[in-house]
């Protein structure tokens, strides 16, 4: 069965990711149960984590063995491979963004034409929302990795925004609008890396009926309506992010307790690779932990067709577009 | 005469920088010179635009000549001129950020050590005051360029910020703290450029009684109170000060009219050459032109001390502080 013929997701936690694990995830795990009858998780850590959630009937667990603490980012492997075996359909982790993406590029696999996967933020701004990538997965890229998370992107905003539905009617009929972070909107303007990947976009045919809207700004994604989609190295994106965390008050001691805000989860989604895998902050909460793991339920399945072939993207013979 | 023996700052505008020049600098203008008695204005341009502000007693007039219009950047290297022929004490321009850090540097020179002359901003946050830079000037730049800019935003802040009379007292009684910019705060997080960076600063002494405290993260910008001065590339710090302006509606049409936010220039110094100068957004308003001509006043003339020297910064020997 695949997932949508299923309609009950089912989501591995990783028990042993981030700060406050396990005591923090096990919280966050519960809050989310509480918060939807539908879901069933499958927490995957050491028998004395599982023992806290015992009898939880909506709740399946996998005991990573006595060593499961010991090795890094051991549970997180065993969570990727019980949605392999099809025990599970997505992976939620607060462990940390390196450990997170080398157990799922090992597990899932990278689709074609994926050499760096990115992590995908939704931003929910004023003039619209926002998919924000990467942020955090790729501080350093090339303009090649850009036109490929451009296309991921592009996809990952047409199955979650349904752009076509927009209640403003601000978005194009037919997908996403795809911007490239940078600090200014004329040609020419950037750093190296963006003056190339402009150019390159410019000549690239996006999937999902996405289409390139050129440069957009740091206020563009505060406040939204410019692109759906914005591409940026995983430096900057993570730099971003955090500091719009931060001006909202999302991040830091300051943060409010609260059941967490399924319109700004504080987790994003590892796309390029085989599998949904949603990684959260290692400074995680129980609410961001939940938010999460909402979000994870309504992450799409990946696509496995080709980044390069008739889908997406194509550079058009004869170079670059004037 | 210096500066500090005359009391009153007499700035140089350029006439012809920004979007909506000249109207809405001449606007911005006498809004200045509305707020503050004590400022009298240098306006630099072709007699068109002087001819708008006429007969009004704190302004002086330097005409650009017929053709001052048509070469491109001609008033703002008149105007960077007349600071260096002793006319003004600093100029204010909306110009192109390109045009303006050439006309600085071919007019002022660099100081001693200063490859890439950053523009620093002002971030009233709510845990104390942060000065971010390179918010722009230098889009591309080595880890070399990062710690001489370091140096610059030290000194800035001390004259600046007086960080010893914070109000928390959370500050350091001798000094500013300096951060860099990263996506983590523990060592081995970042970009190349951000590791080898970090590797650098540790061993570096920073003049003004500054010192480094580590790598800082987008939401210590946003909320201020880890350091008074955060250092980046111009690429990530004009991205973020866009993004925190778009997040505290200051950017884009939803910004709303009324008097210069004082605490919260829109504008920036540039450091690291030999005079002041002051960068207002391109598509500044007359508001943020009148805050820019706030900020000049009360800017201080830089220091010619060497940053390789006595003062800072000085590498220790034998490489870098484990």
């Amino acid at each position: 069965l695949t997932r949508s013929e299923r309609t009950v997701a089912r989501i591995a936690v990783d028990l042993l990711g981030g700060d406050g694990a396990p005591a923090v995830v096990v919280d966050g795990a519960l809050h989310a149960l509480h918060l939807d009858p539908t879901l069933r998780l499958l927490l995957v850590g050491p028998q004395r984590a599982l023992d806290q959630v015992a009898g939880h009937h909506r709740v399946d667990r996998l005991e990573t063995g006595a060593n499961g603490g010991a090795i890094a980012g051991g549970a997180v492997r065993a969570a990727v491979r019980a949605v392999r075996d099809g025990l599970a359909d997505a992976v939620v982790s607060a462990g940390p963004t390196a450990s997170s993406v080398a157990a799922a590029v090992s597990g899932f696999g990278r689709l074609p034409g994926v050499s760096r996967p990115p992590l995908a933020a939704l931003i929910p701004a004023a003039g619209g929302p926002v998919i924000l990538l990467d942020v955090g997965a790729c501080p350093d890229v090339d303009a090649d990795d850009l036109v490929s998370h451009a296309a991921l992107g592009a996809r990952h905003a047409a199955a979650m925004l349904h752009p076509d539905r927009h209640p403003d009617g601000g978005g194009p009929p037919d997908g996403p609008r795809v911007g490239l972070l940078s600090i200014g909107t004329e040609r020419g303007k950037g750093d190296r890396l963006r003056r190339e990947a402009a150019d390159l976009l410019a000549a690239t045919a996006l999937p999902a009926g996405a289409r390139y809207v050129g440069t957009v700004e740091g206020h563009h994604v505060a406040l939204g309506g410019r692109a759906e989609v914005v591409v940026t190295d995983g430096f900057t994106g993570n730099v971003l992010l955090k500091g719009l965390e931060g001006a909202a008050g999302l991040a830091g001691p300051a943060r409010a307790a609260g059941p967490p805000d399924t319109a700004a989860p504080r987790a994003a989604v590892l796309l390029g690779v085989g599998g949904v895998f949603v990684v959260c902050h290692e400074a995680a909460t129980a609410t961001d932990l939940a938010s999460g793991i909402v979000l994870a339920q309504h992450a799409f399945p990946p696509q496995q067709q080709p980044l390069t072939g008739a889908d997406t993207p194509v550079r058009t013979p004869g170079g670059v577009r004037p």
